[in-house]
């Protein structure tokens, strides 16, 4: 690896340092700290997605206000629009939308492969139609690496295949080679360019539900060395129990004494799951779309504030919580402004949402330090599906 | 009138109160203070439109960080939906929407004529259908008073025909007739019931742009004896000259003890010229619609936040304001948001405008207590309408 930069903050801290805090005696568990240029993040952590770079509906005081340490952009729709230029005129993404904290880009890589259209992959990398006007362009490892750096997150990922489920044995063992390979290059360019920024740079193990390929992924990736890795193509319609398995088999193999990063996950009962086999971080548009949809995560199950069960129910979303919607305003209001379509209620309710995951995660961290995982993660989700047994 | 409740905070203060606390010397200006049963209201005073019991896009945090001080509500719309069952049942409108602060609600009469369809004007009442499902309806002056008792605003208004902008002089003066005769009978039914939320009756002048029928309307309504007056039925399309002509002439008229409220209205422009000729009260969709338009009313005059030349403009929306718009983004930001359809843009700038109106009506009532009200009105219009020059 390149040498590192040290901490603008603290000297002796060096960007990409993960200093495990505590470790789980019961399972892979771990609580830890990820130095990042812009700041130290506590894991285990969801990261709320700003695609465009906004958390949709959402302000970067309340990002704060509810404890978020680090967000996501999407470098495909960031490039698209307003493009790279503006955004390296604006000193980079955080500067840009005033988000002076830590944040990640993905490279571009799933959008392609789930926006855009008239895809053509080859060994050079990915010909794509924009979905926004159809215009033609051109991804490679090389192109998302000098997107990412104009960009300027704190972290940064290579560009990969993500494969889509179900997906044939062949093609997963041919697409992992691609990866492999992009991988490589993605590293070999990245660590030829200035490094202005300071950005780390994760790789991403592919291999869809195949575990000889996971493990071939993974092997092959941690060769080639990063500060962090992450497990992408997964949440992408299998069978929980298939990425259940996928994360049992393949977490272990990666480096202890680095940051593992579970890409598109997830719903709460998956996190506990991931944190239990060694994930670090999460990033998921769960919270901000079904927010959007109307669908609020509460400490006793999911609620559809849309429902007519919740036209006069004077309580607050969710007892247990304290974020401003349910400070604030009655699931009676919640469902009325629904009703009205008054786009307060989006809001709202994806502030909730992401108050929860948060929230949750924080839960997750603490339990780790006490060593009382297990029955931590046994006390929510019994409470979590309490609801859904008594529907 | 009937005997008034002692204030429920202060015992030595009635609601219905209006202190005026300095006259201007150079016209008819006031600061003043009206006491309502929910709190104590500063004049002169903007008051934010919550249509369907939300300030569209703002959370009553947010509304209170700008420091408004009275949101409005809009009985046809509330009545409609969630109807005023369900608002009873919450305890009246400021539980339901958690608005722990004054609130007035207008009577229904403007949203029939604006926006509902099939009406039938009798002397009984109106006869409507629904703009949301075309079911029918009849408002009464005492059922829109029934209305209004139910939602529970401290401040309630008459029931009124509010004629269009052109409208023949006969039209106008049977008109003024037939809410004259609404105003008794609003009256009479309003204080033979129990006034439960302690609230204040307002009659409204209607007239159309004849002085002679605004004359006859003020005096014969001003008979009848209202703890408040507005004058309605002006920003409905007449020209500015028009309206500002009925303002010279009607507004000496009223009682100079009691608070005059301005409907609707307006530009800033329109608000120093209003408060010059003894208004106090205003409320306006201007801010609120426009915001989420894209345009914004700022210290420099108007600036429409979509246009190309604010696509890498880094500098914040409004130089001279402190608001969370401009504190936190830029116009590029603000820019790229619009054009990407994101949500949070319409908030920051919907909030940006209030915050703008309500710092006005600030600078304009402290104007008036230094008494260099039309010092202060000349510094700000031709700052405001520099930008305009420019361009």
């Amino acid at each position: 690896m390149a040498p590192q930069e040290t901490h603008p903050v603290n000297p002796s801290v060096k960007t990409g340092d993960f200093e495990i805090e505590a470790l789980s005696s019961q399972c892979a568990a771990r609580a830890a700290k990820l130095a990042t240029a812009r700041g130290v993040i506590e894991t285990p952590v969801f990261m709320p997605v700003g695609t465009q770079g906004s958390v949709k509906t959402i302000s970067n005081e309340e990002l704060k206000s509810i404890g978020a340490q680090i967000i996501l952009g999407n470098s495909y729709h960031l490039y698209l629009r307003p493009g790279t230029e503006l955004i390296e005129k604006a000193g980079g993404l955080q500067k840009f939308i005033g988000w002076n904290a830590p944040m990640l880009t993905d490279s571009g890589g799933f959008q392609i492969f789930s926006l855009a259209t008239l895809r053509r992959i080859e060994s050079q990398g990915v010909q794509f139609q924009s979905h926004i006007d159809g215009s033609k362009h051109l991804f490679t490892p090389e192109k998302s690496m000098d997107i990412q750096r104009s960009i300027g997150a704190d972290i940064i990922m290579c560009f990969d295949e993500c494969t889509p489920y179900p997906c044939a044995h062949d093609y997963a063992a041919r697409s992992v080679d691609l990866s492999v390979e992009w991988a490589r290059r993605c590293k070999e360019y990245f660590y030829s360019k200035e490094n202005k920024y300071d950005q780390l740079l994760f790789g991403i193990i592919q291999g869809s539900v195949y575990q000889d390929l996971r493990k071939d992924s993974a092997l092959r990736t941690i060769e080639i060395d990063f500060p962090g890795y992450a497990l992408g193509g997964l949440s992408v319609g299998e069978p929980k129990e298939e990425m259940y398995s996928v994360l049992r088999e393949t977490v272990g193999l990666l480096p202890k004494n680095k940051p593992h990063y579970l890409m598109g996950v997830g719903m709460p009962e998956d996190i506990w799951e991931a944190v239990e086999n060694g994930i670090d971080m999460f990033d998921c548009v769960l919270p901000t779309r079904n927010g959007r949809n109307g669908q609020a995560f509460t400490s006793l199950g999911k609620v559809n504030i849309r429902n007519a069960e919740y036209v006069s129910d004077f309580g607050p979303l969710d007892p247990e919580c304290d974020c401003p919607a349910c400070k604030g305003y009655t699931r009676a209001y919640l469902n009325h402004l629904f009703r009205a379509q008054e786009l307060l209620v989006l809001r709202l309710l994806t502030l909730h949402n992401l108050n929860f995951m948060i929230k949750l995660l924080k839960v997750i961290r603490n339990s780790i330090k006490s060593d009382n995982f297990l029955q931590e993660k046994e006390r929510f989700l019994k409470q979590y599906r309490s609801r859904e047994k008594t529907l």
